[in-house]
């Protein structure tokens, strides 16, 4: 059986579809096989290769080359600065928003007393997030009223499941100005970069994470960006010690591709790219549409068509059938795939967990929490698919 | 200025030239494009290809399936076993061989009170080699004999610098005959994958890791193989908890083409591949050329033109000038670069550091150990470019 369906991708949370990486031209990649570490003619030129892509990343994200190091990905560029905690002589206080990605959450989560880092004597506090999933001030500030010895603290850009963009620099200030000792700030930008405006340097922040394969390059590639050195837990000689393992050259160009495309362009203040203003457009378009249907709870409840709290490339949403009770996320995630669309519940990395424990830390209910599913959108979705997503989802709720 | 010169790459065990990654079908890559954690249809395709890689990779070492792992490279596959030590009930001794991969030695060297293992309670002692650099059954009795807490240890199969091989069956038997108390017995692959016949099941070993980039693969991937599980320091959901981090699904597909190619051919006990005799007999046209020259000194002095003891890909020498004098590693290494051949002193890992703690645990004198440099060949490198390596290195002595 021939099976001809088109398909619609709204996963690009997950990870995005590949756009830099069918451009590398083979000569190049040819050009710079060696390993960059080798100093014979070879290993020299894959050096100024990786050197020049460190370079782009740096210029396309408006901070210093020196400051960009890079990594296997998010996960483990987050690893790398929470594991750093370990080598501080005076271990303390790690305190991380209660939304933050797994990579962070799952190591310092303090409802297990053998994570990680507790097992090491570093203690672990989450910050609250308010309704909307956001961190606010009033959140950070009992945090750190609680919690006079924090001496690092996670805080995301745009949490992968809500969208919800955190003011990074308003809340980088109530830390700096709370704690008198300083406090490493580490913020996970791999759902803002290339997505929304972003100014590290203006953030206040010390550190930042992201992945190249949410931005359209490969696997296996991200950037650690580091303002203040840090001491990484592993030992090694690569990326000035603070990653070790023979350097992904051909990703670190891709990379650059990547963020020279989407991260560069926002960065020009005031006006913000087309490609921007065309995802605000679709998201207003699904949202408007989907409250239409008149079973549409968005997540939070009060996020609207434009909504500047919210990041306008990911929507969390939840769905009731016509008796009036909320339509489980993975009845609903499966009922849109098998009409082609591509649509996860939650995180990818914990797709196969019923619970959401980042929907439940906004003090959603549980039965909302478990509708939830998460509709996330690229550079390349078209209105056109935004518009039959939405009466898909119409002519499956009057079945549901 | 135009510059036309043939170039000659000896640098195999820095980084092979990559063979498999330009035979991936782009058709092939952007099927499999979605994040294998994803549960739509886009998600289960990539599941479904990163399942079957991991499939051909584990026929490929004649393994087990559901013991392959994937990770970023050969540093993390190391990484991951040795930090699981910090995740033991019972702290204790980690013995690893003194002329292991800085991946492993440089986070456990016992010179150093600060390295990560040390500074959290577990002990690392180091395991002695012979003069041709090798574990010997006597200095693992009496590593073991001085560490009777020993709980993991490290021996690697190939050695990077020198090609020394470990007889990892006899010591392994060694180890379990010792030792009451169980020993995780970890074996760095790397440099022996696709180059030596290797027996994982057989060799009674508890985990290796490997690397792709080193066989052809592309940077961004590795394996760590394990006979039985542990548990890593940093927690997540991919690759059933080991590894952390959105899979890297054509990186993975690339490794199982490298493993079929040259993996895979070296199990069929008995009758050896074409490509490996063929590497036997360059290294034997290798050595003989350059003891022709008078001023050859192979590393370890009694290492011969056929030499079981070591592998036919690595060769490790110094050289004498007319004056009797040893020549620097580096200054061999640079005349040779500007003569277009790529080679290295020693490890790519540590290439700007001027020390050689590994033919220093041979035993070899400051000296020499500063003259060596390592000359790695790979599948493609023909005997003309071994003649013609041995005429340049002979007209050079001359010169010298």
């Amino acid at each position: 059986m021939i099976r001809i369906m088109e398909r619609h991708y709204f996963d690009w949370a997950a990870t995005a579809i590949p756009d830099c990486t069918s451009t590398l031209q083979k000569s190049e990649a040819a050009h710079c096989f060696a390993n960059p570490s080798s100093i014979h003619e070879e290993g020299r030129a894959a050096r100024k290769v990786l050197e020049e892509a460190r370079s782009r990343c740096a210029k396309a994200l408006a901070v210093k080359t020196e400051e960009v190091f890079f990594t296997s990905g998010g996960t483990e560029s987050n690893a790398i600065v929470l594991f750093s905690q370990f080598c501080k002589p005076n271990r303390s206080v790690f305190l991380y928003s209660a939304v933050e990605h797994p990579s962070i959450r799952e190591n310092a989560a303090t409802n297990n007393n053998a994570t990680p880092l507790e097992r090491f004597g570093i203690s672990c506090a989450a910050i609250g997030v308010e309704k909307d999933g956001r961190v606010s001030e009033a959140t950070l500030e009992k945090a750190l009223e609680k919690n006079p010895g924090a001496r690092m603290a996670a805080i995301m850009a745009v949490n992968n499941e809500t969208g919800a963009v955190n003011e990074i620099k308003k809340l980088s200030a109530v830390l700096r100005k709370r704690q008198k000792q300083p406090v490493h700030l580490h913020c996970d930008i791999v759902q803002a970069a290339g997505k929304i405006p972003l100014d590290l340097d203006d953030w206040g922040i010390d550190s930042a994470s992201l992945s190249a394969h949410k931005i359209g390059g490969s696997r296996g590639i991200g950037i650690l960006w580091l303002k203040k050195t840090i001491t990484p837990l592993l030992r090694g000689t690569q990326e000035k010690g603070i990653r070790p393992g023979t350097e992904n050259t051909q990703g670190a160009i891709e990379l650059a591709q990547a963020l020279e495309k989407y991260a560069a362009p926002l960065h020009n203040n005031g006006s913000l790219p087309s490609f921007y203003s065309e995802a605000e457009a679709r998201m207003k378009t699904l949202i408007a549409g989907l409250r239409n249907t008149g079973f549409f709870i968005p997540i939070p409840e009060d996020r609207c068509e434009e909504d500047s709290r919210f990041s306008p490339w990911i929507l969390q949403a939840a769905f009731r059938n016509k008796a009036g009770k909320i339509i489980p996320g993975e009845v609903m995630a499966r009922a849109l795939d098998e009409k082609g669309f591509a649509i996860s519940t939650g995180s990818a990395c914990s797709s196969r967990e019923t619970k959401r424990p980042v929907l439940e830390a906004m003090g959603m209910d549980k039965e909302t929490s478990r509708g939830g599913i998460r509709i996330s959108q690229g550079w390349s979705t078209t209105m056109e698919e935004i518009n039959f997503l939405v009466d898909t989802i119409t002519m499956l709720l009057n079945s549901l």
